[in-house]
């Protein structure tokens, strides 16, 4: 029987499982990724996208593919009874906050972003992944004895190749009674770059009920709601079940309500709510409120929904909307589903088996947020894993994984649990109705949850990785992953930069060439971590030997950055440092700054991609980037950003040693060199 | 012998004929193109981007591959001698007229264009065409008895296809002594999506040393300077060679220069002139003048240039930027030309055989004008050719092709030609030194001539397609394609928008979703004409009237958007409708616009994408599409433009009658109704 050793098996190629296999292809991680699905999906499922989660994905460079793709939601609108009950249209809210992101909200659904990752996980492997279809773990062992052991191979998995006919594409088993609408419409929603995809089925057969061994030494379990990984080492999901039911209906809308291309939420006086999502390719989300009474018993009894088809959830949704009419002539896919949230009571085992997105929290899709936290999970755990695989850090910030990741799908039910109950329940007729939903209620919770939605609110809690001060009130932290020095950074030297949440972008120009870019476009996921520094206005004498002390501690051979860089490694691979200066840009030029802010290499010159001004562009506009992170000029700062943008560390701009101390903490002497700690 | 009946017959798949079978592919027109070379190229050639091709390939969807593939160019930088007779830098210049585009001048390769044009003709012909490498025409016939026939194939081509070794690529005959600096150099330059071309190599010795015959409707020659067709066809460039001779060096530069990454030309006090081009990928282009004194006999004696290497150029370079040094260790591609300017007489014969691109017109590469224009050539003919052919029009609009363009490449080498004298020329000492060239001047010109650059400054003279006034000044016009019975509309209602240029872009939002969209993203080229109805408040009454008498006509069976589409077709897919009004965008809804404004379909239900409005984005600002140009919101106006976005007309918003008689002029009845003409 063939045997084969990987860095990291991954189980389930949704989303969350393809966002992995992306990072480690992007870092050069071994990795498979076994799904036992035959193909892709091609309609259906999740489609909202945060405007965090196109942040990330522009971070590999497919970004623009969704923001191309996608139908962009601007507006939301909200719709009431009136005093004579019929619906109307109460209020108006932008569907994104504006000024958080560069990016907004929108809708794809979930095979394209597949696709994507499909993609660049090609691109950055040169060929070397792809995801293996079709494909069944059936056993799962983990030897204890040698877990804590970086080179071990602790985790052993065997897999069984199905059939051609066992893994025909079923609808995921995150939402029950799912099913394709019809064969024809099937095959017309194939976009051309997916076609070669399906092809590849018929090769399934070739290999049918063979079997392999693998040994790996991580593995990450993405394999949805059904989780087989979950089951295998023995985690559950906690929480329950609500009564309330929803249908979800994909149409093409033939409709005279004049909303129907904006983001609406509709409570009816007493036919239940309708959300409108508008999709791409002229279709409309419709989630639809089924009923509130009949209770169903256990999670996936499906006999108990014989009754629920497109009709009766259409003539559901023709009651809600009415006196509008509402039709169709085409069904793209249709599904039904119970409220429930669930999160499991822990992210993993011995730090070498890990669960992400589904399989380890669901709650309903309404929100959009499903496919967002899915992915996040992953991006959050794929860098850890990468540098910890690739020598660069020991184990220790594994520990961080579900310690911020735990804490995000607590949040998601909470926010889920509360959205639901505001969303299903019937309006009050005025404000002696107590049993009934305060609609300026609900649009006040619509308006806040609209922050957490976009993903931009993140905030990771303190850890080795995360350098917030000690909490005051006692919240909690990754115990396990704290040290027993911590370095304290002055958080006041840039209020605009929080500690704990992803960088906010604003544009800053070239030195060398005037380029505008948006500094996150600057910040792309491929594994290392950056120094910031934000040296202030460099053409003040102050500021500029604040910054040649500086780059005269950072040039030293003993410095962090050549300490933790293989000597046979480019100088910008484990950490980058890029400077962002103040000055007037017309009043320096690259050669003002130390080498070491330009490093120069025998084949391509000096480096003229690391040095950037905050200044007027020519046709873009100014980015003001002191003004609105609120640095002083005269003051400047540091900053230490993680692989995934969220920064760990904000300190003066000369403390070279706080720095120093903060990647000693996990990072891993190179080169065989055994200097002293500092 | 194999033969074959096509609509259009393309020789040379350079960027100018890869236009055209872009544009014949989205229309659904019936072409083969075919070229001598065995692959595409990879390296090297021209490079320059203006803000106009920009605009144009997004129109084809492939706009934004080039945006973040290619090197933005956005500072230029004058270096001249100091008193001393060292170089500084006398005066910075933004490389792209703020506010003319929503893009700015960018660099990227030849082969990397031309890579997008292929996807994008294998996209819209679903694979149906691709270029057909290492076939030679060998023969011409014109039936000269059946030219003014639509329906007939008047022209008969012999093929050859070439073997392996006589398709080998050559670096392109526009530039002399071109070659490959070095095989592994080529090789290590391939983008991913380029290898799959390159084994189609091995498939053309299959082939080789077949004939076959091609009867052809219609015949375009974009096969370079040297171009086969044009001597088939009897036709001559007309123009001289100049003494000047300048070496092109593609390198990773090692050098102190400290603006290496802006767009420079350099005037030494005596040892010639460089422009400084940086490209993608850290590379340089530098033209580096060799010499203005030995004066070369003939234009392609390459013997007389034996002495021009690498090394040479870059010891000229090196002399030209000291006391600044320079180096490389990288070069991509060198070769070395001689400024020259030539216009063909005519464009092309019977208005059957067109020349475009390098066929018709050459120039020095400096501008970074060549390629521009060249494309610009085949996407004004392609558009008229596909609506001939598939009998949309009649052939009176394809004399505008060399009206058009004839005055373009005049127009381009008599920049060229100053511009040249001006770089090549020695900086003058003083204000007494006569034989030396101003640097004020020069910079006036530099100046200048970005508008020029930039493409955006078109503006095509009046034709049947043109409605501009009657020239007071008796300028040509296309003399047969105009008509006994001009359409005058009125200039005056659009100041902002020039008949004869193209239009301009600013922000609109679409009315049922609020989304922001680039006025020219809602113009992609796909061969429809368009009429955009602006008809400003239309929570004025009388706006609101004008409004409906207007598209009460447009409505009625005889209308010309009823006469001139098939019936099987689209309602949007020979002329569409787009309305751009003024009133608040949250005064009314979609379903308060005359229903032509927003067609019914009974899959679809009603168009969502026609009606935009002039207001307040929630993320993206205030286009202020009334206001910046021009346009008062209680008068409005109507607009017609071509399927390549120039503007053919403006009027009155209530005028259907010059709209009517317009399009009546050229556009051919469809439906077999024998209607009265208006």
């Amino acid at each position: 029987m063939a045997e084969d050793h990987v860095d990291v098996l991954i189980v389930g190629a949704g989303p969350a499982g393809l966002m992995l296999a992306t990072w480690l292809a992007k870092c050069g991680v071994k990795a498979r990724i076994v799904d036992k699905r035959g193909t892709k999906i091609f309609n259906g499922q999740a489609d909202g996208l945060q405007c965090r989660t196109l942040e990330i994905l522009d971070s590999f460079g497919i970004g623009h593919r969704a923001w191309r793709e996608s139908n962009h939601m601007l507006e939301i609108c909200l719709w009431n009874p009136d005093s004579n009950g019929v619906i109307h249209r109460s209020s108006r809210l932008p569907d994104t906050i504006p000024g958080i992101s560069r990016f907004q909200q929108v809708v794809l659904h979930q095979g394209r972003i597949e696709r994507f990752f499909l993609d660049a996980i090609n691109e950055f492997s040169n060929g070397g992944v792809g995801v293996e279809r079709g494909v069944l773990p059936t056993s799962l062992e983990i030897d204890q004895s040698c877990v804590e052991d970086p080179d071990a191979y602790p985790i052993t998995v065997n897999l069984r190749h199905l059939s051609e006919e066992d893994a025909t594409p079923k609808q995921s088993s995150t939402m029950s009674n799912g099913t394709s609408a019809q064969d024809g419409l099937f095959r017309s929603n194939l976009m051309a770059d997916d076609t070669a995809d399906l092809l590849k089925t018929s090769e399934l057969n070739q290999k049918a009920n063979t079997t392999e061994t693998i040994k790996a030494k991580y593995m990450v379990g993405a394999d949805g709601a059904h989780s087989w990984v979950r089951k295998e080492i023995g985690l559950k999901l906690e929480g329950e079940s609500t009564d309330y039911i929803w249908g979800v209906l994909d149409i093409v809308p033939i409709t005279d309500f004049p909303d129907i291309r904006s983001r609406c939420a509709v409570h009816s006086a007493n036919s239940g709510s309708i959300m409108v999502i508008p999709r791409e390719n002229k279709l409309v989300r419709l989630y639809i409120q089924l009923t509130t009474t009949s209770k169903i018993q256990g999670q996936d009894s499906r006999t108990d929904r014989s009754w629920i088809t497109p009709k009766v959830i259409l003539e559901s949704a023709q009651r809600i909307l009415s006196p509008y009419k509402l039709d169709y002539r085409k069904l793209d896919w249709w599904t039904a589903y119970q409220i429930g949230q669930r999160v499991g009571s822990s992210f993993g085992v011995h730090d070498r088996v890990f669960l992400a997105g589904d399989a380890v929290h669901t709650h309903s899709p309404k929100a959009g947020q499903g496919m967002n936290v899915s992915m996040q999970d992953a991006y959050n755990l794929g860098w850890k894993l990468s540098s910890v695989i690739k020598g660069h850090s020991n184990r220790s910030i594994l520990k961080t994984y579900e310690f911020e990741r735990k804490a995000i799908a607590h949040a998601l039910i909470e926010f889920d649990h509360k959205f639901s109950r505001l969303f299903s329940g019937r309006p009050a007729k005025d404000i002696m109705d107590e049993e009934g939903i305060s609609m300026d209620e609900f649009r006040d919770a619509f308006q806040k949850g609209n922050l957490f939605a976009s993903g931009i609110a993140v905030d990771y809690g303190r850890s080795l990785i995360v350098t917030k001060p000690v909490a005051e009130n006692g919240a909690s932290e990754a115990t396990a992953a704290t040290t027993s020095t911590p370095v304290n950074g002055f958080q006041d030297l840039a209020p605009g930069l929080k500690v704990g949440q992803r960088i906010p972008s604003v544009k800053v120009l070239n030195q060398s060439d005037a380029r505008p870019w948006h500094l996150q476009e600057r910040l792309p996921s491929n594994g290392t971590w950056r120094l910031l520094v934000i040296p202030g206005d460099v053409s003040q004498l102050g500021q500029k030997s604040r910054l040649e002390k500086l780059c005269g501690q950072l040039s030293s051979p003993e410095s962090f950055l050549r300490r933790f860089t293989p000597n046979s490694a480019r100088y910008d691979s484990v950490i980058e440092v890029i400077t962002i200066h103040g000055a007037p840009r017309q009043s320096v030029d690259v050669f003002d700054f130390p080498e070491v802010l330009r490093p120069f290499h025998e084949v391509d010159g000096w480096d003229y991609e690391k040095i950037f001004v905050d200044d007027q562009s020519y046709h873009e506009g100014h980015g003001e980037f002191y003004k609105t992170f609120n640095i002083r000029r005269d003051e400047g700062c540091l900053v230490i950003l993680r692989p995934d943008q969220y920064i760990s560390y904000v300190g003066k701009l000369d403390d070279y040693e706080s720095a120093d101390r903060f990647f000693s903490e996990f990072m891993l002497p190179q080169n065989n060199l055994t200097l002293p700690k500092v």
